[in-house]
């Protein structure tokens, strides 16, 4: 059996999926985990668990303390915990390793991981101080114990690199764009490009020839608008900060506001940053980032938790909006996906409902139902359709990095 | 005859416009001019001029140079010289004076100059450090002068106070709010709330039953939501930096850019601030910060002269569509208005032709001939008229100054 190794590093974490293959198609996720409090030794947390394997089989969960002191260590931990628990031949039987990396500059494709693309990753890491060091050494780990295994870095900002210059540009001088590389970026692209593909197939479709509105809600949040299959725009920016209502983050804001801040609270960059990154957006405003615990409040009566729950849903619905003027008016369908917008009926009926009168008409009964599965949500009648997509970021890394290892495998031995 | 004096101040300049009034209704507009470099003694100019004030009577026009050391040198200058080239009597006709004042806080009405009501304009100077000092130093001129006229501040905020919390909040924590009041203001106020009065009038509905999507696109551009007449959302927001692409303005950006700024580029609060409010927008992108060079470049294949232009019309088209959601797409008309909205076409059509599939189809002919003049420029069955308003905030501000003023003169009386 052939597998693929799904690899998603953060600065002290370190998630895996493992995918069976066969030739270049996947079969089904199996065995997936993730690495907590890398470098703490003491409390190291390795959570691990895999489905059922086959009909009638019961799904396995574990939960261990492992010790290690970086990500090599802590990816050496996975392999001990698969080969002592799961199965001896696991690790061998991995023809490719993917990375989740978020930013890749303005690489359109995923790569495969050689010294001068590795290079690119560590430049566009001044772009993305938090994510990308996390993601090199989540290369590091995998190179020193997959060695001749081919790697692949697949990229959140790829799917968005087909954006024209008057969406991604920012109006600034042009000479921070051509020293700096400021830009809109984009992030979520492998969520967004697997939901464009799920959707053109719920469509019945092809990807060439739907046009789309797709809004992954979770605690990060953003939302592209897609024209035959292309990204033409996206809420996300130079970094993950702009866009949508989030969690911690605040989204879009007055850039005035960040100076405003900086004179008024004496606040430094690097403070200013910690307080819009991590200390704003439903946290800042109601207390909690967690949106279910928004919406209770707001039910109690609570203004605040009302407030952000308006601004959270005014918010998607004024994007869906502009991004129906980017679509020159021409939407086949409006997506819905990830933890807020798979499970969240509610949420979901706030956006849509006011959209009537733009052609998006709404099925209650439908909408109820939909939960953390697929579903169309908007009346048979409705000019656009709503659909519930759960997206699958592992899965369409599994397949990018398996194409792109195919690829090489075959080109090494061509 | 009785008049208004309409007063525009800024840091260095003094623009005035007189009104003639019978009772609570103005005439036209009749002698203005604007004093600048003031300060700058020896090189102090006053431009003015007079349309003909009967049929058969030629139009005047003046240019003198004339030393001011300080707004009030600059009023008097310009009553002394009303004096000896215009009229005798018309300084001493003038029965009130309107201040254009940027920053009103949360003041939602046009309000009487008070000890009281001053003191709230020199608190709202910390959210408008540009805007709101040279206004005070314009009151302050005019007090000196026209001692016992009754002076009223007319807020360029002031119609966008009935935008709801969800649109004018940010997702900040909320403290920033109450300790700070950080949050949306919107400005261009007076002249969307009179482009809404007009749009009511030709569309022969009532205000209070009309909606629109104003776009007032000048030097300075925002764009305003109004539902039944009550402004909803604007583009602008705690300062005239958010929203559109501007002169010179970049307008909304990922707010974790002006940080990378910083840290890339070395630059401080100020210095930052200058790059964005000066040395951004149209200027940044192609080296002018008027849209017609910007016009001319592209058409002689420029390319930064053609993203300016793409990226300046794709924003207003965002708005437009952002702005259709926020008025759950019961939208009546969208109102173009402002140097670039009254006088280009060719904007209006890179604006507008792409919306055809959202209900607003342009009628090219009707257009083209809309120039400088009021104009419906939809085709007869076009869900969504498009409508041509030349805008006229000194005349709004004089016709609400009136209303204040009168208000004052009868309470004063009784």
């Amino acid at each position: 059996m052939q597998r693929v190794l799904v690899l998603n590093a953060g600065s002290s974490s370190l998630k895996f999926k493992l995918f069976t293959a066969a030739g270049t198609s996947l079969g089904e996720a199996g065995l997936g985990g993730q690495f907590d409090r890398i470098g703490d030794v003491a409390n190291c947390t390795l959570k691990a668990s895999q489905p059922g394997a086959a009909p009638g089989m019961k799904p396995r969960k574990w939960e261990l303390k492992v010790p290690a002191q970086d990500h090599v260590g802590a990816m050496k931990g996975i392999l001990d915990f698969i080969k002592e628990n799961v199965s001896a031949t696991f690790a061998s039987e991995v023809v490719a390793v993917g990375h989740r990396i978020v930013h890749g500059l303005d690489l359109s494709q995923p790569v495969l991981l050689t010294p001068s693309s590795t290079a690119t990753i560590k430049q566009a890491a001044v772009l993305a101080p938090l994510h990308n060091p996390p993601g090199l050494q989540g290369i590091e780990a995998a190179t020193e114990v997959f060695s001749g295994v081919p790697q692949v870095a697949v990229f959140d900002t790829a799917f968005h690199q087909t954006m024209p210059p008057h969406a991604y540009m920012y109006g600034l001088p042009y000479e921070l764009y051509e020293k700096h590389k400021i830009r809109r970026y984009g992030f979520h692209g492998t969520s967004h490009k697997y939901l464009v593909e799920q959707a053109a197939a719920m469509l019945g479709k092809p990807v060439s020839d739907t046009n789309v509105i797709t809004c992954h809600l979770g605690n990060g949040s953003s939302v592209a608008a897609v024209r035959g299959g292309q990204c033409v725009d996206t809420s996300m920016g130079l970094t993950p900060l702009e866009g949508l209502l989030m969690g911690t983050r605040c989204g879009d804001m007055d850039p005035a506001v960040v100076l405003h801040i900086q004179n008024q609270c004496g606040l430094n960059v690097k403070e200013t940053d910690t307080l819009l990154n991590k200390k704003s957006g439903l946290l800042g405003l109601t207390g909690s980032n967690d949106l279910r615990a928004v919406i209770e409040g707001a039910g109690k009566g609570e203004l605040r938790s009302q407030l952000g729950l308006d601004m959270f849903t005014y918010r998607v619905r004024k994007y869906i909006g502009a991004y129906t003027a980017a679509l020159d008016g021409k939407v086949d369908a409006v997506v819905f996906s990830a933890g807020i917008g798979e499970n969240s009926p509610f949420i979901r009926k706030l956006i849509a409902e006011p959209l009537h009168a733009m052609g998006m008409q709404l099925d209650h009964a439908a909408n109820d139902t939909a939960v953390g599965r697929a579903g169309v949500i908007s009346t048979p009648g409705s000019r656009v359709q709503l659909l519930v997509i759960p997206t699958d970021e592992e899965l369409s890394i599994a397949e990018q990095t398996l194409q792109v290892a195919k690829g090489a495998l075959g080109a090494a031995a061509a």
